[in-house]
């Protein structure tokens, strides 16, 4: 087991060079050190403060040897059928070739990836509102960034979302809960800490108004 | 206008220590640190990396004070006309009435807070997917976090929404835009940089199943 001292790491260092880490080993990860990210994790915000989430920590072979499966349907369906166009097209596109690869590596590796953390949201499974996620995904995005102080990568996936409800059952959730993700985490194999690629600011802000 | 000199802040202690800040003084803050921080949230993840955003910065009086009497009317709806109730309740539920006084504050003094963000996802007003905030919430995170970095308080609100319709007539987004949020940004005038109150994560993690 690795010592759970986090790395000293400034903030804005920590913003602007934690991409998704698709490459992971399967090197354990001790019980305080995913402990100590969900304490950070859950510091993040929830609509009125009302923290209806539950966090699934998953290490089990067979539960993620079964998810894993589903996951792989999900990114065959969305990414991996169209493996040969995304792959022959001029790069430059918002997936990079170097992206998809890694994407693709993780779906064939995902119950390596030593332990998985589920977010998801109590009384949520009806709902049909798309800011729903303004109530976990900020305490994910807190989630990703303790593991990188920890030195562990992690991606924020939700490809396992087209078997909600085998997901649902085989975690033991109530019926009336939504998985927001399945985020693997693990000590990276390949790759750095840089910073993620993204269209500049200049593209993508307005002042005062869009148009 | 304040230097855009960021403090020493190590990653942990800005998750543990980023609350919602809701006191917020007038101050004007310089365009070097805005878009410092809209170039750290920009980092932040979108599904396939598409980046189908964009973000509103508006200083504008006129539209804070329109948009501001559009807030306090989702403001009065959900939490306001429970006033008496909320705050002759026994303490100890999710929104504490140090919270509901702060945001009962921010919604009077809205258009105060010199800078608001909007971050929009483009092509999702008609979106049903209660997950489409994984494309941007990661990124709105990052932005609190790197406000935060640069001194300044933030909140992630969306009470706006009840006036979705005209808040994007007035910003000038194409009819396909959806804003996820509204976030007011200011040097805090009240309050500290102090660990937000969550349940436990004993209450609220589990190991391998839910039950």
């Amino acid at each position: 087991m690795t010592s759970p001292e986090p790395q000293e790491l400034s903030l804005l260092e920590a913003l602007h060079s934690t991409p998704a880490r698709r490459y992971l080993s399967g090197k354990p990860i001790s019980d305080d050190v995913i402990r100590a990210i969900l304490d950070a994790a859950i510091r993040g915000p929830s609509a009125g403060n009302g923290q209806f989430w539950t966090w699934i920590v998953v290490r089990d072979p067979e539960t993620k040897r079964q998810v894993a499966q589903w996951y792989r349907e999900g990114w065959e369906r969305h990414y991996g059928s169209r493996r040969d166009q995304i792959l022959n097209a001029p790069d430059g596109g918002p997936l990079s070739k170097r992206s998809f690869l890694a994407a693709d590596h993780l779906a064939a590796h995902l119950e390596e990836a030593p332990v998985w953390i589920f977010p998801v949201l109590l009384g949520a499974a009806k709902s049909s509102n798309p800011r729903l996620g303004s109530s976990i995904y900020g305490a994910v995005q807190q989630l990703i960034l303790a593991a990188r102080a920890y030195g562990l990568g992690a991606t924020l996936t939700t490809l396992h979302v087209g078997h909600e409800d085998d997901v649902r059952e085989l975690l033991g959730l109530p019926e009336d809960a939504l998985t927001m993700a399945l985020i693997p985490l693990g000590y990276p194999s390949k790759g750095r800490w840089s910073q993620p690629k993204r269209r500049p600011i200049d593209e993508v802000v307005h002042f005062e108004r869009f148009s």
